[in-house]
């Protein structure tokens, strides 16, 4: 059975009017006990009124609820966007009923419009009335901008021989890029854990997930990733072996939505894994993987279902990694296309272009210098894309 | 008049077949007296054996002549792509009577491919047969590849009173970005000048030009300029006074020569100047130019004439260069559209908006920390140009 809720949590999506359409703009988590919080926010120097806003009231490690709109990035908004973002948690906490320092906020859309806070001010008390056990489908709805469907994933799982909860809700189709990042991911849970002990969890599954994929190269100024822990179900996560236990379902949670969020990435026909061996070092595989991953000419090609190994070479020669050509073995999953450097010949080229017309398939570059590798996934680069983002704004 | 030919410098450009199409496809400069040379060539690891032989041959400071074709880059062509190469300036030397070391290679086109050698040595001795003073033209030509139309410029103009002649062919539309890079560049001049003055100069005119364009953010692997100088004006290049006024001749044809690269870009429909300033310093001007150029963000909103500043903002917040977001001003061309890191309202952005209708235009970015500053020269990001690189090879 499909897992949508999380026990101790409430959410809810609602139609304020922010897109001028009848679309689910808004959406709030409230968790009914006490609960613990950690979050990953965007590398960008350029961050958005909630971003700032959360980084400060995320230090006292507790929350009870978060408030997110879509349609607006509050982003580039000066002094009034700052102060509409502490409105926004103000008045939900009213409408809660509880302290204003456990109400985090988050936003995604344009960058440079003014909330429209008379329309936010007035849905907040629908939203709260709105809030049910099964209100994470609306939420997750509530949050997409350009996705086409919601992300939402939950796991039952035991740990310790006692059955615990992990649902996440996450979005973002544009501006995805490995420096944080998917735009926005929400994670409850009905684990206890310090917060200390969450960003440590929420820090590892991120940076194996949400940093392991890019879509455009972009680096949103609103990612936001927040995981809540309210101790519902009386596992407490305070020995390595159930840390381990309780990061494994994390892990599983955020690759999964990860990799939806690329399937969904705007304009995209097919999800590639960049797996990079052989390198010096993992750091030097990821950056070559990162460097193929966003070729416009190496996703353009794919598009174009065309097993143009060239511009994965000429790719990962830019890479500003210490590489051999000479040395360089390419697979596209498990046939075989370039040997030390150069093509295998034609029978190779049909064979790859087979596996090329498939929805989802790795490639594989193999450099035959060490042990060193890292998988990054990407996606295709389509004309849907270009007339996605010509058109975002009109 | 324009000016498509220099003293003493024949060229000749020839249909060999090698693009399958009755196009031309091999070309070849002759200088008809000793000349000197000097080279720029890609940064990238993985490079073409024609590069890889350049880089050999040029060291002796002297060339005659030059041999290219379009339609295959001899890259990621193991040892035989080396033997093709060297055989490619040994037949040329045979017919045109001259040592082989004075004869260099280059080459465009799919990578990973052999070299169809039998069109090639068949060709050679009409290419010889073919050379003529107004031959440039036909040169320009033969080495497009997605190129719409040829680039060749030419200059006279006096250095101490005496009539000299600067004359560049260029192409490259595709694979363009700042490291190195134009495809590929050759400069002829009559001036005379000694190898190390040569590579002064040369490089000094790249770094303000090809070094400052980008159309899709990829290194090609064959990116090559040359400066041949015969000498044949009679002024030598021996004085700072004299090398001053060399180098504004050349900075004038690389920097023009660049523009009609962006111009001819694949899928462009607009040049976009980004200028930085008020920077700390150039470098950080330079850094910040490079990530706007390069946003897919920024350059499909410049398609869809949208005045989505947020997006420039965003990618200024990610080039990995301390700044403040509240000190930046926006400019569209002389229309403020950010001031102090928020919109100008809808004024602006509807005069904005005009602006981006025009097919060339300028955006400025005003850091106000510093006088560091830099300029870089875009496009922007049209269907077009996924189209064209989804089709290339087939």
């Amino acid at each position: 059975m499909k897992l949508t809720a999380c026990p101790g949590f409430k959410a809810a999506g609602f139609a304020a009017g922010i897109k001028n359409k009848k679309q689910l703009d808004m959406g709030l988590i409230y968790s009914e006990y006490p609960a613990t919080v950690a979050g990953v926010f965007t590398g960008n120097l350029v961050k958005a009124a909630p971003v700032l806003l959360d980084q400060e009231k995320i230090k006292s490690g507790e929350c009870r609820a978060l408030i997110v709109n879509s349609g607006n990035a509050n982003c580039c908004t000066g002094e009034k966007g700052m102060f509409d973002a502490k409105n926004m948690c103000a008045q939900t906490a009213t409408a809660l009923g509880i302290p204003d320092n456990l109400v985090l906020v988050a936003a995604t859309g344009v960058i440079g419009q003014p909330l429209p806070m008379g329309k936010i001010s007035t849905a907040i008390p629908g939203l709260v009335d709105s809030l049910s056990d099964q209100g994470f489908t609306d939420l997750a709805n509530s949050i997409m901008t350009t996705d086409t469907t919601p992300k939402i994933l939950g796991i039952q799982s035991p740990i310790d021989g006692k059955p615990v909860h992990v649902l996440g809700v996450a979005k973002g189709s544009g501006m995805i890029h490995p420096n944080m990042a998917t735009l926005l991911c929400f994670i409850c849970t009905d684990v206890a854990a310090d917060p200390k002990t969450l960003k440590k969890v929420l820090t590892c599954a991120v940076d194996s997930s949400f940093n392991r994929i890019t879509v455009d190269g972009d680096t949103s100024t609103n990612d936001t990733a927040l995981l809540m822990a309210n101790g519902f179900s009386g596992m407490r996560i305070d020995t390595p072996k159930k840390e381990k236990a309780f990061q494994k379902i994390l892990d599983e949670i955020c690759l999964k939505l990860a990799w939806m969020l690329v399937k969904d990435g705007e304009g995209v026909t097919k999800v590639v894994k960049i797996s990079v061996k052989g390198a010096k070092s993992d750091h030097d595989a990821r950056k070559i993987a990162n460097t193929i991953a966003q070729s416009n000419l190496v996703k353009t090609a794919f598009f174009g279902e065309d097993a143009n190994w060239g511009r994965i070479m000429a790719a990962a020669g830019r890479a500003g990694i210490d590489l051999i050509p000479e040395k360089i073995d390419i697979y596209f999953d498990s046939i075989q296309m370039v040997k030390s450097g150069t093509g295998c010949g034609s029978k190779a080229e049909a064979l790859a272009t087979a596996v090329l017309k498939k929805s989802e398939f790795e490639v594989i570059l193999d450099l035959n210098k060490g042990s060193g590798q890292a998988s990054v996934l990407t996606c295709d680069f389509s004309i849907d894309y270009v007339k996605i983002n010509a058109d975002y704004r009109s």
